[in-house]
């Protein structure tokens, strides 16, 4: 073993990447198969660490406790399949986990995730069936002054060999997100991927573009104005470039509008302005507008010519979630003056968790 | 300005993913206009902190201050244009820079960037031509025991408009790096959108692939055999997916290999063995095979057949690199032994500053 050690430290020297920074092999996170996961940290000097997962309530946290060896650890659990976000906070800093690479990228800051496997696997797992793309595109936008935002985009399996269009789902993060989200926290393709094999969604285009259209911390009388300027991105460059550079089917009954709280407040402002646009709209946990009546006003006031054109409009929130009162005064509203929709209370908090399961029931609903 | 907080407060209280980690506005990397850059780090408690950027000599280290707020601090520079990873230890715990978004994925821990911008722009930045994109793909390899990494593929602007063929180069990363770093750090996207708007390359599509084909920080006996498990993966997963999913011209004369450190010493070793797949080789600060003389044994018995069928054999290596030596053992045997090659010894150390510089270097001689 001393000697294995030996000629490993002697292999490592010579690859600089390898030799430093000169981590241990401390594990973390390790997933236990009764799904309950410990997490670790290598702090000698730290007096005193703390673990947050979003599958706890906002506001508490794990105590961690110091080994002899400096390494702290808690273990959680047994944890729902899912993929979850932690922290930890080390004498007052929180930071992501130092030794786990699986970093959900955001506007400010980073977290670290954990997959908790489900048996048999959940749909939001990877599975063996054929897999679409997702394609990082770049446009220089005018309506940002300049910036040249990515936007992911998913096409679906067999995508590249055949000819037909496609419908598009527009598809939005939430505050303090990325556009690569979806993908890398939400798992969008391989839910997608999954429901087409199982033959329980159309082929689509999922269109994720960056949703901070002023910049993430700006002053509020900036932050205010977001939805609209990111309105006017959306349409003078997120869908031209979809639509001359995918073969998609460019017309109102092919168009969806989505998105998750602050996406959620835009895919509900956005699409219900732009009925000519969008033929369907849904909302996870949205930041609903306060001034809801005041927002859709036009809408509210004409039931039926919305009922009319609109094919879906669904919106979900978890009762656990502090925005869950936004969305049920919005299903009262909407109800008292007559406009069709589907409220889905859930189980549930603000976290991908249920944002990952409220894509896989709206999904199926589309382009049918 | 204490009600504008107020406010800000109140909406964020609205919010939760805005409302938690509760930051406050502390900002870091702060470029500022001399290429000088701040960093920071608000850790009240901590008795030290340091800073390690990749422009530093590996083992040296910048002492932050602590100011009365209990923000630490260093200013660095100025900085020659680049795109920098940095990271800082905190009383003996190395992070990633906890508030600053632009993470560098790697196959263990994190790291962050911090961009110097030049002016004009350099090579590498991100202009106002046309942009190719890039696209995740994900396929199952029975090579590496049914896991499902990603691959990152770049396709030229127009790309999806047009009906030829392309040539394709194999671009591999480091140790510890991801099938991600060569876009996120390497900037290869952008460096062959810039080439080609100044005609100084062809429109080619590069392949990315995840270089780790058996773990990352396995035992050194499986760790010696990543590089045939990763041509196994290379041959029987990547190339197939490519060739069936992307319009590429598939014959040797529109195939080129390259990599990076670990990666290069996959470029040259896989490149040479397979004078029948591809036609031009690079390596960029390789871990060349330390028994060069047997790892090459047919290619250098065989000068004129190689030299006949080879169209460009190009590495380079930084003079402050630990692996300098290495390359430049190459480039005499190599020289002894009558093999067509060139050697770019360059200024420079084992980082993305350098390995950006050689892919604008390398790509142009590409497919002429």
């Amino acid at each position: 073993m001393a000697k294995t050690k030996a000629i490993c430290l002697l292999f490592l020297a010579f690859i600089p990447a390898l030799a430093q920074p000169r981590q241990r092999a401390v594990v973390s996170p390790e997933v236990h198969a009764d799904r309950r996961v410990t997490f670790r940290l290598e702090a000698p000097k730290a007096s005193e660490a703390t673990l947050f997962g979003d599958w706890m309530t906002v506001g508490d946290k794990l105590p961690m406790t110091k080994g002899d060896d400096g390494v702290w650890s808690v273990t959680a659990g047994p944890l729902e399949p899912s993929i979850y976000l932690y922290s930890f906070t080390v004498d007052g800093l929180t930071i992501a986990d130092p030794i786990n690479p699986r970093i959900k990228l955001r506007a400010r800051t980073s977290a670290t995730m954990v997959e908790v496997p489900g048996d048999p696997p959940a749909l939001w797992q990877i599975r063996d069936v054929p897999h679409g793309k997702v394609e990082v595109n770049w446009r220089k936008s005018q309506a940002l002054d300049g910036a040249t935002p990515w936007i992911w985009i998913y096409t679906p399996p067999g995508y590249e060999r055949d000819t037909r269009r496609y419908p598009v789902l527009y598809l939005f993060h939430g505050s303090n997100d990325t556009a690569a989200g979806w993908t890398t926290a939400g798992n969008a393709n391989f839910i997608l991927d999954n429901l087409l094999a199982e033959k329980k969604a159309v082929p689509m285009i999922v269109v994720m573009p960056y949703g901070h259209a002023v910049p993430f911390g700006s002053p509020r009388e900036i932050q205010v104005t977001n939805t609209d300027v990111f309105e006017k991105y959306l349409l003078e460059d997120v869908i031209p470039l979809v639509e001359s550079s995918y073969r998609v089917a460019p017309d109102r009954q092919n168009r969806a509008i989505a998105g998750l709280s602050m996406g959620g407040g835009q895919s509900l402002t956005i699409g219900l302005r732009r009925l000519d646009l969008f033929s369907s709209i849904a909302a996870f946990s949205a930041a609903v507008p306060r001034e809801m009546e005041t927002a859709f006003a036009e809408v509210l006031g004409d039931a039926e010519g919305t009922n009319s054109k609109r094919k879906t409009f669904w919106f979900a929130c978890g009762k656990d979630d502090s925005l869950f009162e936004r969305s049920k005064q919005l299903d009262d509203l909407l109800t008292a003056k007559r406009i069709k929709h589907t409220f889905r209370p859930s189980e549930g908090a603000h976290t991908y968790t249920v944002w990952r399961q409220y894509l896989g029931e709206f999904a199926p609903l589309l382009f049918q």
